[in-house]
């Protein structure tokens, strides 16, 4: 096991401890020494919040494992999906907090994928003005994304993100023995956020994505650890590059994933965005092919999606494309890749580079154009 | 006009500042080079959140104001009272955030008491996961107590500020002439807070209020100002007892509100918090008569009630009390005041002191059968 450790977004308070422990089944020997597990309060009761598909396949266990920590807990179980990033279920989640009779000293333990540790995250940032939280990602996309944060978001309507808050995790644990139930679909959505930190910040990394395949245990352990250190050291440096890293391709990889409604995971989504982003940097001169296609390249290798579908109006995209959190006057804000593992700077040092709607819906059509001669255009 | 400042909870943030200017009508001239106002973004479109009442004697007036200073603002109107503190009353708010297209440039601006203030301060913290936040409060109980805070709080159905968030307001401006259209009865419900602050830390701020009338506008700004510069200095100072003074009689009090769903006002629920805790203060051998017979007094002399209304049952009481947010196993943690200006403290230097549920029926039991009495208890 190694154990990692990422700053407190506010410098006065304790760092998040990320704990790497690759078992194959739950272990309260091995838990009991660790930060939260040795030290948290016996006397309180403990929201383990979760959703249905964890909880059908191991709740039981998770159950017993907290029994022989002494831990009382009480599930709080959601349905699965993005459903449950609503101010609807944040309000169901709410009551059955206030019901159980939660204090100071209890903690939200989010047990599941990105939405669980999202809902599990803004819970605990608001109620009685802010719980310890403590996360355990069952996802891919959870382990080496979106559990490693202390930005906690629910959305409106309106788009996604669009309301959260800001609390750091006291403790991360990251197990891939959690990942066995998943199917191969949702690790490999998981594994765009990884081809994101290598296109971003490690050529090497990118190496070592192309070399094996999910279904192998071992590799997939290996890749979560670099994915989950490599997100640390740019969390920990904090740079112009680090802030804009981790959210490459998303402003509008989320629209399609709003407009998707569920049909397209997390990953899959901003593989598309990811790839409409290589074209606009390359429309911009900002870019070069090599760099384009090696994007292509990354997400097809993975069986991951490249093409915005048929079925959604450009005008439509950039649209949803406005309610972006960066979105400023008549512009998207965001991040492009110049070469692989080296983002655009502007000549203040800065990486957030505003692209208005008509460069932008040249970049979709273009993407949208090479939906049936990719193979083709990702070879030559 | 003064400006004071009380420091940003998170060290690394700046300090809020509080401006006390008191004028009888809005004049964007005094006001274009306070902080805020002068160097607030030109291009985005600022929320300004108020209730129909405030809307309904100063919108035109607050237009014309933000007008002249070229501040694009986007009024929100809701509902006055509790009710707006509520989950279903931040959704609407988000909405029509996310209809108008706010930015992370976008300032929220709220104006009205303390619900306005809760509301806006949580829908500044979440939205786009943190927007700046602008206070002008309009009651006496928002400019001497509510509005000079980083936490921001909603209730649930179970209780009262169950859910909330801590941010610093970037500038809060007190202006007495905001409440020339306030009514006798709620200047005087605000005035409990400056009898909270004064039972706890200060003989001579109790002696003041003792002396003059709240209809005497000079009398009131001299008020204002020495409540809003005794509580920034508990907060800049932040010890035991200056972090416990803040909620005294409220544990107590917000049970009180919650079951007279708006009969009572916030101040006028505290004031009979403060004199049940009184009575339990002397109950526990905390305390001693003649503080308990000032606390009486001082409230009376205003006309604030004092006797826990015939109409409640102490065990429902106990039972909301058991909401509280530093409710511990089974014992209410409250403040308690030794002698006027000084709070009692445990051996440990705590401020917070478990009461059980057999002594606190006791205290509202003794405060109940003074009801009829009081009058001679006092003067005795």
């Amino acid at each position: 096991m190694s154990i990692l450790e990422f700053k407190n977004p506010y410098p006065s308070l304790p760092p998040t401890k990320v704990s790497l422990l690759h078992t194959s089944k739950l272990d309260a020997t091995a838990l009991a020494n660790i930060g939260f597990f040795s030290t948290v309060d016996r006397e309180s009761t403990h929201i383990l919040l979760t959703d249905s598909n964890v909880a059908a396949s191991m709740l039981d266990e998770l159950k017993d494992m907290f029994n022989n920590l002494r831990i009382k807990i009480h599930p709080v179980i959601v349905v699965p999906g993005e459903s449950s990033k609503t101010i609807q279920a944040y309000t169901h989640v709410l009551d059955a907090c206030a019901d159980v009779g939660i204090t100071k000293e209890s903690t939200v333990i989010g047990i599941g994928g990105g939405v669980v540790k999202d809902l599990s995250g803004f819970l605990a940032s608001t109620f009685l003005r802010g719980l310890n939280l403590v996360l355990m990602p069952t996802t891919v996309l959870a382990q080496v994304d979106a559990a490693i944060d202390w930005r906690h978001s629910l959305n409106l309507p309106h788009g996604k993100n669009l309301i959260g808050s800001i609390l750091a995790p006291a403790e991360i644990l990251i197990n891939a023995g959690f990942l066995k139930s998943l199917n191969d679909r949702w690790i490999r959505d998981g594994l765009a956020e990884s081809i994101k930190i290598a296109l971003c910040q490690s050529p090497d990394f990118l190496t070592l994505l192309s070399q094996a395949n999910p279904s192998d245990f071992t590799w997939l352990c290996r890749v979560i650890d670099i994915s989950v250190s490599e997100k640390i050291v740019a969390m920990n440096r904090d740079s112009a590059p680090d802030q804009a890293m981790l959210v490459y391709g998303h402003a509008i990889g989320h629209a399609i994933e709003h407009l998707a409604e569920g049909e397209l995971g997390h990953g899959e989504a901003i593989s598309i965005g990811m790839c409409v982003t290589a074209e606009l940097s390359l429309l911009a001169g900002l870019s070069d092919e090599l760099t384009l296609k090696a994007h292509y390249n990354a997400f097809t290798a993975f069986g991951l999606p490249t093409i915005v579908p048929d079925k959604y109006d450009l005008h439509q995209i950039w649209s949803v494309i406005r309610a972006d959190k960066r979105f400023r006057g008549d512009k998207m804000c965001a991040p492009a890749v110049k070469t692989i593992g080296t983002l655009v700077a502007d000549g203040n040092g800065k990486c957030f580079l505003p692209f208005g709607a008509e460069i932008v819906i040249r970049a979709l059509e273009l993407n949208k154009s090479r939906g049936k001669t990719i193979g083709k255009f990702v070879q030559n």
